[in-house]
This record gives C-alpha cells, sequence and structure tokens, in this order.
C-alpha cells in the first residue's frame, strides 16, 4: 500500500471510530442512560460529531484524497472505491455552508421538542411554523446539493445515491397499480377479526426467548451483538464485530417484539457480514438505506410471514404460549400474521397496505419541494389521500400528519428509502431462490445457512464498496424492478383473501 | 466573563467531552458490550483518547492559558482555580516525553495480558521480566516528573497531589503502632466463626432489591444514576448527572454486593454533588483518589457497619432474607459484618486489617523505586511482611504477590490512596458528628440527610477546586491526621474483640 493511502485509511479509520463512539453515545441514550443525563449527553453527542465533521471537511482529507495515485488501482479494488466514495462524500459535505448545517441543528432540535407537544396535543397548528422554516431549508438544502432533473432528487440521493425522482415515481406507479384495488376490495370486506389470537397474555420473557431462538437460527451472532429495549426499536453497530438490536415488548401482542425482532434482525445481518477488510473504513456499513431496508424486510416479512417458517416454528411458538394459542391451528395462525387491515399508522401497518403509507408520504413531500403544496395546507391533503389509498381518514392530525417524526429532524427523502426496500427485498429473495430452490425446504426445517450464505456472498460482505444499483445489478442480472414485488404481493394476498 | 476565559472554558469543555465519552465506552466495555466486540472497543478507546491528549497538550491550551489575566480573579474563584488546575495539568503532562507515554501504553498493555496469564498459573517467574520493565520504566517517569525530597513523591502526585512519601510513612507508622498489636492479638485467637450468618441461601434479585433500598435512603439519585454488573465493582461518571456504579453478586454471601453497593454509592454521591457550575469543566470531579475513597469507605464502614445503621435496617434485612438470618439477631448480625480474619487477598479484607495489605504495598513499592529491592526477590519480601503484619503466608503468588492488578498498569503511587481514604473518612466523619450530634439518632430512623449535606457542603460540591489538603483543611479545621482514625479503629474493635 502507498504511504499516502496508508494515511487516508488511518485519518479515515480515526474518523470512523469517533462516528461510531457517537453511535454508542446515542445507543446508550435510547438503552440505558438515566433520565438526568440529557443534557450533558447532548453536549458529548455534540462535541464528538463536531470533531468528527471538522476532520473528515478539513484539508487534510483533501490533500490525502489527492496524494494517492488512483491509477495505480484496479477500478474494482476496495481501495479505489474507498477513493471515489470518499471523495464523493467529501465533496457533498462540502457543498453545505458552515452556517446552514450549523441552523439545521438548531432547527431541528427545537422542532423535535414542539412536535412531540404539537402530536401529544393533536393539534398540528403548533407545529406548522416550524415546518415552514424545515420546508424553507430543505428546498435551500437542494440548491446548495444541485440536482440534474428535480430537487427532490438531491434529498434521494443522501439516502440512496444514484436514485431518482422519476424512478422512485415510476417504481410507486407500479405499485399503486398493482395494490391499491387489491387494497380496497379487502376494506370493503370489512375486519373479519383474523388478527385476534395474536392478541392475549404473551409474557415479554417468553416472547424474548423465543425471539432469541429465531434469531440464532437466522444467524445473527450474539457473541457479536445483544438485545435491549427501547421505545423505538433500532439496529446500531460501531464496527462489524458489536451490532445491537433493540426491541419494545407488548405483554398483550404478540406481534410489535417479534417482528421487530426479525426485522432489526435483518439490518444486523448485513452489518456483522460486511468482510473484516472494510472495518473502521468508510466502506464498512451498509451501502444505503434501501439495500438496508431489503435486508430486514426480507427477514421480517418474506421469511417471517411465510408459510414453511411456522411450519418449522409453530409448535414450539404455540408450546411456549399454550393459554392463547392452544385452539389456533398452523393454518390460521399463518392467517393471522398476514392479515390485512388498512390502518392510520404506518409503523403498525400490514405488509400490503405499508407502501402506500409511504406512496402517500412521498408526494406530499415532491409537491412541498416544488411548492404546489403549501405547509398550511398539508392536513387536508394528508387525509384526502388517506381515504383515496386506505379508504379511511384520521380522527385527529395526531393519528395523521403529525405521527412520524421524520419531518421535525429535516429527513426529506427518506421515507421511499422504505418502499425500495420491500421492492429490493423480493428482487434480491427471488434471484436467491431461482439459484437455490432448496431454500423452502431448509426452512421448513428451520435453516436458514443456503438464504444467509447468498445474502453475504451478493449484498453483505461488500459493505458501502458498490452503489445500490450497482450491487442490485450485480447480485440480480438487473437494475431495482417493482414487478417481482408486485407479483410477490398479488399471489400471497389473493390466495389469502 | 473575559473572552479568552471563555475560549478556554469552550477548549476544556469539548477535552471533558471527549474523556467522558471514553469513560462512556470503557463502561460499556465492562457492563455490556458483547465479548466479540473487545478488539474495535480498543481502536476506539485509543482514537478518543489521543485526540482528548492532543486538545489538551497542544499550543491551544498554552496560549489561552496565557491570554487570561489571572489578576483580574480573586485567587479562591472558581475561574482562578480552574486555571490554576488547567495549568499544572498542563506542565505536568508536558513533562512526560511523547515516546515515554506510547512506550508506557505498549508496555502496559501487554504485562496485563501476561499478568492474567501468571495469576492464572499463579507463576511469578512469567511476569517478573515485565514488572522489571515496568519498576525502570517508574523509575524513569520520577525523574521526568521531578521531586522535591523523595523519587516516590513525584508517583505519589499522580493520584493524592500535594502528598509526600514522609507523610505517608509516618501516617503509616502511627497506623502501624495503633492496629498492628490488636491484629496479631485477635488473629491468634483463631477464627471463631462469627461471619457464619453473612453464608447462605441470598438470592441475587433480593440482594439488589435491599441494596436499592439503603442507597435510596443514602440519597443516592437514580434519576441521574444507574446499577450494573461488572465482574469488578466499580463507579463511573460522564458529568454530575449521569454517575453510575457497579456490583457483582454471589447468590451465597451477602457482603460483597451489599457493602460494594454502599461503597460505590459513596464514590457515586461525591460525584452527583459536584455543583452545576462545574459540569463540562476539569474541576467537575473529585480532588484526588484519596478524598474519592474517604467518601465510599464512610459511607461503606463507618456508617454501613455501625449499629445504628442496622438497627434501623436489620428488621427489613431478616424478612427479605428469612432463610439465613431467621435466627441471627442484631447484635450476632453486627458482629458479623464486623469480623476481623487476617487473610491474603486485599479485596476481602475486613475494615481493621484492610490497612495493612496497603502498608505492605507502598513499602515494597518504595524499596523498589529507591532500588533497595530487586523485582527477583519480591515474592520473598511479600511473603514477610505478610507474616509479619498479618500472621500468614500466602500458598502461592497467585495469593500473594500476583493479586493485584495495579503493578501490571503502572500504577505505582496508587495503593497508599486507599489508607488515605480510611483516615480521611473518620476526620471528616467525627468533624460532621461534632458539628451535628443528632447525626447518630437520623441513623437510627434510616435518615442520612444531615450527614450527606455536610459532606456536601464542605467536600463534595467543590470538586477539584480545593487541593485535597487544602480542601480537608477547611472541612476539618486541620490537615489529614491518622489519630481519629486509630481511635475508631481502636475503639471499635476492643469492643468486639
Amino acid at each position: 500500500m502507498s504511504q499516502a493511502l496508508e494515511q487516508l485509511r488511518d485519518h479515515l479509520a480515526t474518523i470512523r471510530d469517533l462516528n461510531h463512539t457517537a453511535g454508542l453515545l446515542a445507543w446508550d441514550q435510547r438503552t440505558q442512560m438515566p433520565r438526568g443525563g440529557a443534557s450533558t449527553r447532548a453536549e458529548q453527542l455534540a462535541t464528538i460529531s463536531r470533531i468528527s465533521h471538522e476532520l473528515f471537511t478539513g484539508e487534510k482529507t483533501l490533500s490525502l484524497l489527492d496524494a494517492v495515485d488512483v491509477a495505480d488501482l484496479s477500478p474494482d479494488s476496495d481501495d479505489a472505491r474507498l477513493i471515489s466514495h470518499t471523495r464523493y462524500n467529501y465533496e457533498r459535505s462540502s457543498k453545505l455552508p458552515a452556517e446552514f448545517v450549523a441552523k439545521q441543528s438548531r432547527v431541528r432540535a427545537l422542532a423535535g421538542k414542539v412536535w412531540e407537544d404539537a402530536r401529544a396535543n393533536a393539534d398540528f397548528s403548533q407545529f406548522q411554523p416550524h415546518l415552514e422554516t424545515i420546508v424553507e431549508m430543505v428546498r435551500e438544502q437542494t440548491q446548495f446539493l444541485g440536482y440534474d432533473e428535480h430537487p427532490y432528487d438531491a434529498l434521494l440521493n443522501s439516502y440512496e445515491r444514484g436514485l431518482t425522482t422519476k424512478q422512485a415515481l415510476g417504481l410507486f406507479d407500479e405499485l399503486k397499480a398493482g395494490t391499491v384495488p387489491l387494497v380496497l376490495k379487502i376494506a370493503a370486506m370489512g375486519d373479519d377479526g383474523r388478527d385476534a389470537p395474536l392478541h392475549g397474555n404473551y409474557p415479554e420473557a417468553l416472547q424474548e426467548q423465543f425471539g432469541k431462538k429465531v434469531t440464532v437460527r437466522y444467524g445473527y451472532d450474539w457473541n457479536r451483538g445483544r438485545q435491549d429495549r427501547s421505545t423505538h426499536p433500532f439496529c446500531s453497530n460501531f464496527g462489524r464485530n458489536d451490532v445491537r438490536i433493540t426491541t419494545r415488548f407488548n405483554p398483550n401482542w404478540l406481534s410489535p417484539a417479534l417482528f421487530g425482532t426479525l426485522h432489526e434482525t435483518g439490518h444486523a445481518l448485513y452489518e456483522q457480514n460486511i468482510k473484516p477488510e472494510l472495518d473502521r473504513t468508510p466502506l464498512g456499513r451498509g451501502t444505503s438505506l434501501g439495500v438496508h431496508e431489503s435486508q430486514s424486510r426480507m427477514w421480517e416479512n418474506i421469511v417471517g410471514r411465510s408459510r414453511p417458517f411456522w411450519e418449522f416454528f409453530y409448535s414450539d411458538l404455540q408450546a411456549t404460549f399454550p393459554e392463547p394459542l392452544a385452539n389456533v391451528d398452523l393454518e390460521r395462525f399463518y392467517r393471522a400474521v398476514n392479515a390485512v387491515k388498512p390502518s392510520l399508522i404506518r409503523v403498525e401497518a400490514d405488509e400490503l397496505t405499508y407502501n402506500l403509507h409511504i406512496l402517500l408520504r412521498m408526494e406530499l413531500e415532491i409537491a412541498l419541494v416544488e411548492g404546489t403544496l403549501k405547509v398550511a395546507d398539508l392536513p387536508e391533503a394528508w387525509n384526502a389521500k388517506m381515504q383515496a389509498y386506505l379508504g379511511i381518514t384520521p380522527a385527529n392530525d395526531a393519528e395523521g400528519v403529525l405521527q412520524d417524526i421524520h419531518w421535525s429532524g429535516m429527513m426529506f427523502g427518506y421515507f421511499p428509502t422504505y418502499t425500495i426496500g420491500n421492492v429490493l427485498s423480493v428482487q434480491l429473495f427471488d434471484t436467491a431462490i431461482a439459484q437455490h430452490p432448496e431454500i423452502w425446504d431448509e426452512m421448513r426445517r428451520g435453516e436458514f445457512g443456503t438464504l444467509l450464505g447468498w445474502m453475504r456472498e451478493h449484498i453483505h460482505q461488500h459493505g458501502s464498496k458498490f452503489l445500490p444499483n450497482e450491487l442490485i445489478t450485480r447480485a440480480t442480472g438487473r437494475s431495482m424492478d417493482a414487478a417481482p414485488y408486485v407479483k410477490y404481493l398479488q399471489t400471497k394476498f389473493a390466495e389469502l383473501y
């Protein structure tokens, strides 16, 4: 390795250590920290983030990048990719003026608190002036960052590098055409109560124990991970050897902790299986939010809500929770975990209606960024779309426009990655199945090694070495494609309803 | 506040945030981290420590210190003390050459691993060459740091600023004269098994519950703290609003977790009660190890092993653990927790013999630093002193010279602070009692507010604003004085034996 390259790697490793340290501060804040520690913790996080940002955007990064002779490197080598990845991020982060970034932090911090209150009071008017500032700044941000076709592209690219608004809209058009009629048909049938078995006496400790059994079989390495409680479940990592998940338990409802655990385990499997050489480099993490979500949604839904999965696990689950499940047979349970029920809250949505929640938000974001929708008109626009896509209307703004944290955090362009993840999950899974049809039979035996191995080889190990679309094309032979996902949903839910 | 002062405070606050962050990395490492995370965690700790050290020893610190017009400040003001404290530490840390500091880290890391193995094998010869290097470097360190009278002064000052070897030896002479005869007399009486009630069926969860009750009454603020498990108990803090203790439970032995919890709570009360204005400054922590230990030993021993304490708590303890305590009356229990039993392992020693373990180590350290004792002769010297002071001899080096981690970590001069803590605990407690004789009665009612209030006012709130001896003199009207402690031990144990 050239000396310049070695120095660059050291410099980036320092920054990576700082970022992982900030990650630990945040993980601790959400899982362990005593309440009184909040304000000092905020200072600590600000300090670590500032130092990391200063180190990365400082002259040293650029001069080290310039000093490496890229011509010496094969274009597909880890080192060449490390350099192009770093240069891209360096240039992108230098596009935002320091004062703008500082103002972002202040506005976000304040808006976050106001949003919490506004949601508690179901009162959008409290939040409105803050959201107006945010939308104005987001529009400014798109100008700083630049774009070819549409200002929203600049935002999407913060989370899904290379994705365009046009692509995203095209994808959602397919989804809308393929699923809205089915959703409205099911909604018209009314609630048949098929998810009832999931509600009942589900002691927390037993839920935890059962969830752990599944994650062990999935291949989550508990020697390099752990599970804690948090209000909002998440997966956090401080290098590939320390990847932690969190869960929220409801002792009277099986779904949140069980499927939440499978979901976060999907994220964790990605991070744990990045190849060791990328650890402590900027490539040592999942390549995009969408690709990350493809892993979590696959292990949660395609695997975790499938018949073969439950053919293996159901007898154990039934023995663990005899009271609520004694008279529920496998087929009825399978139908329960796949119940479709148009509902108001995104994070509780079923597999079929989930994307419509996302579509709604993306369309509203685009309109706000384009300036064709005013913040003041947002609640009404929200409710109208809710009615059009899901056939229901929120009783108040807490159940509606105020439900998500993202806008108060200025995270425009983030929501679509959830659906991208769903789309990619099926595209990847179908490819793995085509190459290894035995995967279904393995699942029936509680074995997941072939599936995990395929994901490890084609997705996980590469970390951020390849851009999202490049990675997907290498893995599946084609660009992101909504067709398999639409087909998956139609097949699965036509059989169920 | 002048602009220079403000900049200095900002600069030092950044460093403090980094140090607290390193503290969290270490806390997590010892309480939460999955095993696989060890090597990446070591890198993260090294990075944060290096950045903090670079920031503190860099030119900016000196130029900001020089820019403040100290003449403007009252000598006893927080700001004046902040500056003299910082200047002292700056000058001290610049005395050690960077190569020496780097070599220290490497030697320590290696020696730590070798020591673990050597202790497991009870084989001093494995550790000997490493300890030889360490002693050589410690002697070099005393030259870099400088001293007036004795090279060991330079080492003591790392932990107890202002303390001299002469003072420490004088103090131990008093202790030796006052307690060795008593210890040998008790040893000659043989073991009467009076600590038997502490061994039995003590379920962990109930121990935890009872310990928590006591800490709440002591005044530990659980809103700004928490308790976790760790192999070696410790107290750690990330600012005054996040002060955490750890404990190790033995389900068949009450003492370790109970008195360990009271001990760590003593440390925690100190940090939680430092005045808020000192938070995020270098003064926002206890002023020395000895003063810190005075707080932990006071709440553990003077309070926690006193009759009034148990007059309040014993019926609850008995109700909590009916099986081992049903037939044990208060007086017998009080005698059990104060059993004296010369033993080989320092950390398990009783209140009376504890200091002899320290005396032994200090005398050996001084001889090694003076060069009058060779590392090769250390095990023999250890065993001889063990026989002279405690009347017993280790069966092997694991029980003897290899038992403590400190020497592998190059921490010479550290041990005496344990005994300084004991001495100061009585000096402070006696002063508080003289001013508030009602403290004993309050204890009998499970109330500790007057005692805590006195400590808060005279010790805690000041953080590191005053040097140890200055603080003690302000609080008690005189310098550190062993006499009250010797009297306390003699009175207490003459009555018990």
